[in-house]
């Protein structure tokens, strides 16, 4: 199953049989105090050179969120989009929990987007899928609904609900994306092997791709970057086909699993990347 | 299925619901000139400094390798294990192509040793089982001959071969642990998945506990240890019980691949691991 999103000069094709996508997280002012003040001023260069930096790393789409607190974001989405759209090939993923914003930036988006995302709630299937639906867009479904089931049966059922309710409106399956979530292990040890079965099962018994948000794992360890390399490591084997991260610190772990699993032909691009991640590294050294 | 080692002063347990077991790689002169050297001068202070260190850094047992040419071997094994028996607790794994030197190894050893390693050839087969079993001792069988099959198939047929031919002279399959090899995807892009594969079949087939050489899958490639983690996370999900591995290198990466199999209830062996290699590292950097 491929899903095939376009930006304005390149096709990104997520699948199983095809490399890794990565998707820079980076454009999202959670947790960045610089990005919040640029997006609030309405400066969108500091968001540009996140961009431009992401892709440099590795990136094939870019994550773009601009939730910020008691600020226009219809605005800001509209025209970080086009700022984006005027300098960046990539395709773009909208990422929001409104409705009003996800709309604005799919409309300033180029090719096909995706969006981030819906939940399997009623209130989010009724007002985002139509959304998605009218723009042509892919969209990803989070295994949840208020709150994130504990088993991985229940999170399939929810996937198989929004898989359900998408295609009942014509959105086809290759369209959706599901996330199964991940708890940290730091309060539940299953907690890992909870989304590692859900990613699993839903390979098996719907051939969707996984996209995975990886870091939520290790939340409030130490050394956090290893075990979520060895977690991302372990969910690309399960079947997980794109990530919402961060290039920068995961992009040799994917370039490494996508050589493990047979798909990079004498390491080629695994070399590759580790070279141009070296020459990204001195010339920011410098800066 | 348990495997049980036993040192001097300690009892080891493999198997896959227990948290996976580190056995020590340093002492092996395979590219350690200096370790070559005070081997060779019948010095065997260093490979004891060797031994302390990695049980410092959570190694649960020790590899010991003397393979030096020109060297009495037989002599060298005999007075390292002495002098590793007298100071530390761990289980000793015996690691030498030669019958003389297993069996002085096996003769000075204390507890239930492991013997690293037997293949599936004749040869190999017909002088070291005898000696594994004569000391009531477990031993690592390779799924190779003069080659190593390229199918997880004919690897897994190799497996057969010598738990059977140990299962005839009375060694018992948990006794026996298969290493099922791995080659660099550096030439093969599949090298890594005939390695899974095979780990799955086995697994699945006959229950064995599985050892990992996990370096191998990186020779000749940069980054190696960014692609070593992440196979050895991939063969862990896959059910290798323990590996034959620097423990300062991927000590902590084995205690994230344990947490997020749902083997460390709290992170408490994960925090405590993180913990002790920071002072560790104080400590060896002013040194």
């Amino acid at each position: 199953m491929h899903t095939i999103l376009k930006g304005k000069g390149k096709d990104v094709v997520i699948g199983i049989d095809k490399p890794f996508v990565m998707i820079g997280e980076k454009i999202n002012p959670t947790g960045n105090k610089k990005l919040a003040a640029a997006l609030k001023e309405g400066n969108y260069d500091f968001a540009l050179a996140l961009a431009k930096r992401q892709i440099q790393w590795g990136a094939d789409m870019l994550d773009v969120n601009v939730g910020v607190p008691d600020m226009d974001e219809v605005t800001a989405v509209s025209k970080l989009v086009e700022l984006l759209t005027a300098n960046v090939d990539v395709p773009l993923c909208i990422d929001s929990n409104s409705p009003q914003v996800l709309a604005a930036g799919l409309k300033a988006a180029p090719g096909k987007p995706l969006v981030n995302s819906v939940s399997a709630e009623e209130k989010s299937l009724n007002s985002i899928l139509p959304i998605v639906k009218d723009r042509g867009a892919a969209v990803i479904g989070l295994t949840m609904e208020t709150g994130i089931p504990k088993t991985p049966e229940e999170r399939v059922a929810l996937a198989e609900k929004i898989i359900n309710r998408a295609g009942q409106i014509g959105i086809p399956i290759e369209d959706v994306i599901i996330d199964p979530l991940v708890l940290t292990v730091g309060s539940d040890s299953k907690a890992a092997q909870v989304t590692i079965q859900t990613i699993e099962i839903l390979r098996r018994e719907f051939g969707v791709n996984i996209n995975l948000g990886a870091s939520n794992v290790s939340f409030g360890l130490p050394d956090r970057h290893t075990a979520n390399q060895a977690f991302l490591a372990m969910a690309i084997q399960a079947g997980a086909a794109c990530s919402i991260t961060d290039p920068i610190k995961l992009g040799q772990t994917i370039r490494a699993a996508d050589l493990l699993l047979g798909k990079d032909d004498f390491a080629m691009r695994y070399i590759k990347y580790f070279r141009a991640a070296e020459k990204l590294k001195e010339a920011e050294a410098v800066k």
